[in-house]
């Protein structure tokens, strides 16, 4: 019955591509240009953003927003976890159709991780209403409070709550002499009742998101629209190595027992395992803590972060022992001991064949080249895909920059993928089930 | 007509090994107590302190130092550069006999580094005192404001000032947010009249000082006092490695200029290039800072430092080409920059053999086994070598431990230390020239 009331709307009938809604590509631009001064690094917009979840630039740049939504007559709605939604029409009775995404940074990162899906989700329901289009599914935008791992570690997304990843003594993470409760109250979030942000299966018709690639796939084949066909699993370890902090001049070079010698060769093996076999598999050492960390002392302390990603979570178990293995023997060689902790684990997530082929079809009406690919970076679509059906739309990222000032995405591209998500949505629209 | 003066005083004269004045050794042990109460990092003195040169610790150990000077009836006096001196008895006409140590200490240190020979030197015009023995030379007990390198960098230990060390600028550079200027101001330091700190060639007779070894030499031969002679020159590098700081996820393997994987080849380069030669040198890193330093992002700017260590300066600059030539290598491969800065250079300091054999004689005296050795590490005494016949006694490190909580030497050791900075003070003072 509710199909029948879609084929029945006039509006959704005349539709073409020639009369197709279009989002405005002057806003869309123009704020994620002022977005970039909430976190600003340096003078102009080529210095990228630091803005870290429940920093003071996330903060401001949040309240702008939530102006925004106002004055697009979008009422906007914190939950428990921070999450920002904002609804527009469709019939009460329908599920809504989700998309977005997230303006948290990481340090010294860019102007279009994760800001350019929010603002199209916004520019998706200002067409909507532009075009006076009625939805037979309300349309809702979000903005997840938290996105990258910076803040609080992996494992900790806002988008996670929703999909139910809640344990008893969550709240009560530290991260940078801040409480995760206080972080999150901060943001007008209500840790006290966080469990009341965790959605069911069966509250969204389907999640869309609309992301820079942040790698070069895109950008090399000169394809402007990726069609993800899922995001790969991620395992993250902490590894702590103990030697012994000594003096640097009156120490032998046969008597020293130096954790970052170890840490140095654990950090050569982890690319070496990662390289050495077939596939897209990549390991990576990014974070790294040296005690006492002085000139003249011979390193005592080192603690690493160790991270494998692949969309196979049996290579990433596989990748694990191997690194494990080499770690012992370099401990055994430098009179160290090294610890690993599986601190971590984001488990794959294959997007929604329906709503591939559904980005793969507005891609076409708009006269766009589309190539599938899957995600190497983790996003908040992967949550979402344990609640609804669930679909990512790519942008090219030029040279495959990321998380960094460098990051890039032409204002051309930024526009097109706006206007596939928007044609995605009111696709999706059309259908019961996907 | 001096050297007469002497041989006449009749306390000097009646001396012998059975009735030598000598160290409250009780006391001393009390007063290294005590002291680890000023930055002590744990419930108890095993647990070491971290009393960096101009931090609260540091400042309250002043107090409470010029507080026990003046119960030792010696007026303390400081400096333009906070070193704090304490005069006693001789004849007006003569130089000073110099001795003392430091107080500070690296992050994480031990209870006897500096500390020991601070204390052994106000022990020393105590056991005088005591004695009611009148020296030719007036005695000097001298506190060096500030020997670890941790404050400010090498290179800017404050017995380097009186040493005559001074450049325009010196006083404006920043640590910790903290201009120089500004923490010699916290520690009673006059900076507008710094140049009154330095002091002239025949300002003292001699100047000696007793430190722990911080190496293992005494304790694996089982010998209480070491006869140091010379302390090792170090050349210590800046070295900048510019990689790109990419996303994690979706950067492959060899698309990535990973500015840790560039740190750790040169890290393990420095320990190859120091081991693969005969001789004593060595080869440290000790301090890294990575950028952005995240788990998710590729390192995209490592700092860190390269220091090198031997009594050859000849040697010294044949393993910084060899560990640039290295760099540069490594480089190219990891297809990042790297730049090497000279931060700065400690010239040897051999000691005067006068000094020395002072020092055997005073050890044979008091009948304990003595050797010669080197110094690894850098001390106050090698800016007083440039003034004065300079001299340094050791005692053993138990495992060679130092720069550490582990830190440790017996009281047994400690006494007979002092012991023999009083009698080579005491010898010293029967000579005109050295």
């Amino acid at each position: 019955m509710a199909a029948t009331a879609v084929a029945a709307t006039p509006v959704l009938a005349r539709r073409s591509v020639q009369s197709a809604p279009t989002i405005d590509a002057a806003r869309l631009r123009n704020r994620l240009e002022r977005l970039s001064y909430h976190g600003r690094t340096g003078a102009s917009f080529a210095d990228g953003v630091s803005r870290v979840a429940y920093s003071v630039a996330d903060l401001t740049a949040r309240a702008w927003i939530i102006d925004e939504m106002k004055q697009a007559e979008i009422a906007p709605r914190i939950d428990a976890a921070g999450n920002i939604y904002g609804r527009f029409g469709g019939q009460p009775n329908q599920p809504a159709i989700l998309f977005g995404s997230h303006i948290d940074s990481v340090p010294g990162g860019g102007n279009f991780d994760g800001d350019l899906g929010t603002f199209a989700a916004l520019e998706v329901i200002q067409a909507v209403q532009a075009a006076k289009i009625q939805t037979r599914h309300p349309l809702e935008m979000v903005l997840w409070a938290h996105e990258e791992s910076t803040a609080f570690g992996v494992g900790t997304a806002a988008s996670r709550i929703v999909a139910g990843d809640l344990k008893a003594g969550d709240m009560d993470r530290v991260w940078n002499g801040m409480k995760r409760s206080d972080a999150i109250r901060r943001i007008a979030g209500d840790p006290d009742k966080i469990e009341t942000a965790v959605r069911g299966k069966g509250t969204w018709h389907s999640y869309v998101e609309l992301h820079i690639e942040q790698g070069g796939t895109l950008d090399r084949a000169k394809v402007p629209i990726g069609i993800v066909e899922g995001i790969v699993a991620i395992h993250r370890y902490d590894v702590v190595i103990e030697g012994f902090a000594n003096h640097a001049g009156t120490t032998p070079m046969g008597e020293r027992q130096d954790a970052f010698v170890a840490a140095s060769q654990l950090t050569l093996a982890v690319r070496d395992i990662a390289t050495a076999r077939q596939g897209r598999q990549v390991g990576t050492v990014g974070r790294i803590e040296v005690e006492p960390n002085s000139p003249n002392v011979i390193p005592g302390r080192v603690t690493m972060s160790v991270e494998f990603r692949d969309l196979s979570e049996q290579t990433l178990r596989e990748l694990g022992e191997a690194v494990k293995a080499r770690g012992a023997a370099i401990a055994k060689a430098t009179r160290t001991t090294m610890t690993f902790t599986l601190a971590s684990t984001n488990p794959s997530a294959p997007a929604t064949k329906g709503v591939q082929d559904a980005i793969g079809r507005s891609a076409d009406a708009a006269g766009l080249k589309a190539m599938r690919l899957p995600s190497g970076a983790g996003h908040d679509a992967q949550w979402m895909a344990s609640l609804c059906p669930m679909g990512m739309i790519f942008v090219p990222s030029v040279a495959g920059v990321s998380h960094s000032p460098k990051e890039l995405t032409s204002w051309e591209d930024c526009a097109n993928g706006a206007n596939v998500l928007l044609r995605s949505v009111l696709e999706l629209d059309q259908r019961d089930s996907i």
